[in-house]
């Protein structure tokens, strides 16, 4: 098959680790018999340096036009950069919402699994932990807080700040419809979390999801408030298979869950809307303290592509096998610095890349 | 001194632990000669069997004419109970949030503090925790999405809901320096947490904290975004002192850091507002699940007495009695079941209540 793939590497380590998750998808190309076509586009710091906004309407036109989006990270430390001294909307991490909205991509799903070859990382007690944990978190990504308006004013002299958080019924329903979708194919076990005690949103997004669970009667619904759900995550995250939320909720917890697993590194997210044209990332960002000395960590990256490859070309062997290629060399004993345990062997990101490419 | 103290016991396990904390409260009163007037008032679910509504402009009333609340927990188990067959403003979590408003209570104050005899119940690795953490969240408590205005309505026949999150300059400045106040006295350290790559009312907050922060060059301040700080909270909780941030933000990540201590039926909550009048409870809810079994732990509520001695009515020797007579006992191995551990002795909530009260 053939496929238009847009690369935005972005900023601090996003060129180097998109260039490791290239070669994999050359090598996936290769092996295989497609062939990818890739357009390089620029968004965050990088645009507002060459274009003056995060995301140009070309560049986003563009991205529309492709079958997939490959994304390593964009922004740099908030405060100390050029590019947090303008309007919020032009800062680098406006140029992701853009994209998200622009693209349609309204459901966002970050796997949190612990990689039984680095179990030691997890921050959790082994006795937690058991023999490993695997969750999905979906995440609501173009509604809620995030989309409504946020306006700022001075009355009577008295500066007040107001952002609007709203739901409506259809798009609690298609995210909704999509982690019931995934539940199915894995543990069929849906968690949703809301603050129903508390938001009208939130009651709506609880009435929504049980009419919704009523054409999956093979998977088991339920219920929990965000609080106790950032509480459960750490005390018992293994009751977990798929967490249904919200934008905002979704941000915090898919943070926290990531962080369980002690490899923030390793995971992977898609992006996706209703077509098949979705956006991939690593789950972490742009790490600006480390970018340009070739030691970042582009596995996260790279299971992203293998995302890329079920989701928008429904390539799933392909898929499969660069997810086998990155176990066989954790299990080859090669690690970044941000994963390194005693008796490994520690390698740079290109040669992680390589050695990941060479397996498949 | 002569003191009045509304008793709000409330649902589950609420009234055996304020029973219990009443106790200490008398004990306290006899050894110290201070005299204490209780009344007892009905709020959540026992005030809905009682008058329809989780709490009445009476029961408010005289909230506001005693010198300090203390609460036990409110509600039950959602969905399964009669009480939230009901609209949401007469469910009995709507009580606390009433009582909250109308008493101005604006800071909650959450100590999340690994107890040196419980370490063993920390859900994290011993080389996260080292030689414990000890950390305190202040949370606004009286603004943000909690109290702006909330609506469903149904458009062509689609149900939309919004919940309005604002914020006015002097809502975030009053709770900050109460923060830097707490900060002052402990580590000097405070951490203000927002989205401000998202939210105005983050951006307003972040930069309300700074303007207050310049009144205060002993306390070094650090601005942290939410879903950073619910994965630092568990990657490296040492790095905390005093946690500052807004009512939703603060009602998950406490949540999370008491639950990091492994020991939520030990942790005591404040919330305060501009005068003495203060409302204690439990940072843990009212577990209906447990209740009238007698083996509830009691001691978050003790705790949450002793914050009271301290902070409604300065008395620092006897809140620190209570304090000492906790870890004593704590020390001499008692345990309730919660925090059970092999070679303790096992007591259930009016023994614990009594061993402790008889260590003042
Ligand atoms: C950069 C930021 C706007 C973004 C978000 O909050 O969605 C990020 O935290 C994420 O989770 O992808
Ligand atoms: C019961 C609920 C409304 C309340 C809140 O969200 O504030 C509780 O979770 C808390 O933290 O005290």
């Amino acid at each position: 098959m053939t496929g238009k793939i847009a690369l935005i590497p972005g900023d601090g380590i996003g060129p180097e680790i998109v260039a490791e998750a290239k070669k994999v998808l050359d090598t996936v190309a290769k092996k295989y018999g497609h062939e990818f076509e890739y357009e390089t586009l620029l968004m965050g710091g990088c645009s507002i340096d060459a274009y003056g906004e995060p995301l140009t309407e070309e560049s986003l036109e563009k991205a529309k036009a492709s079958d997939a989006v490959l994304l390593g990270a964009v922004g740099g430390n908030v405060g100390n950069s050029r590019w947090y001294q303008v309007a919020p909307n032009l800062r680098p991490e406006a140029g992701l919402l853009k994209i998200r909205k622009g693209l349609g991509l309204f459901a966002n799903i970050r796997p949190a699994k612990l990689f039984s070859q680095l179990k030691d990382a997890c921050p959790l007690k082994p006795e937690i932990i058991g023999d490993g944990f695997d969750i999905v978190m979906m995440r609501e990504l173009t509604g809620g807080v995030y989309f409504g308006e946020h306006k700022t004013e001075e009355i009577d002299g008295i500066r007040k700040s107001t952002d609007i958080m709203a739901y409506d019924e259809n798009e609690i329903k298609r995210i909704a419809v999509k982690a019931f979708e995934v539940a199915r194919k894995r543990g069929k076990n849906v968690t949703s979390v809301d603050k129903a005690n508390v938001l009208d949103t939130s009651r709506l997004w609880r009435a929504v999801v049980d009419e919704v669970a009523k054409d999956y009667p093979d998977v088991t619904v339920k219920h929990m408030l965000v609080d106790n759900c950032a509480m459960q995550l750490v005390m018992n995250p293994r009751q977990f298979d798929v967490i249904l939320t919200e934008n905002m909720f979704g941000d915090i917890l898919s943070d926290e869950a990531s962080m369980i697993t002690g490899s923030i590194g390793m995971l992977s997210s898609a992006s996706l809307g209703a077509g098949k044209l979705g956006l991939y990332e690593p789950s972490h960002g742009s790490a600006p303290d480390i970018a340009g000395k070739g030691i970042a960590n582009p596995i996260a990256t790279i299971l992203s592509a293998a995302m890329l490859l079920r989701y928008s070309f429904d390539l799933d062997e392909e898929a499969k096998a660069v997810e086998t290629a990155v176990e066989e060399v954790l299990k080859a004993g090669y690690r970044t610095i941000d994963i390194m345990s005693e008796g490994m062997t520690q390698v740079g990101t290109v040669s992680m890349g390589d050695l990941i490419a060479e397996k498949i």
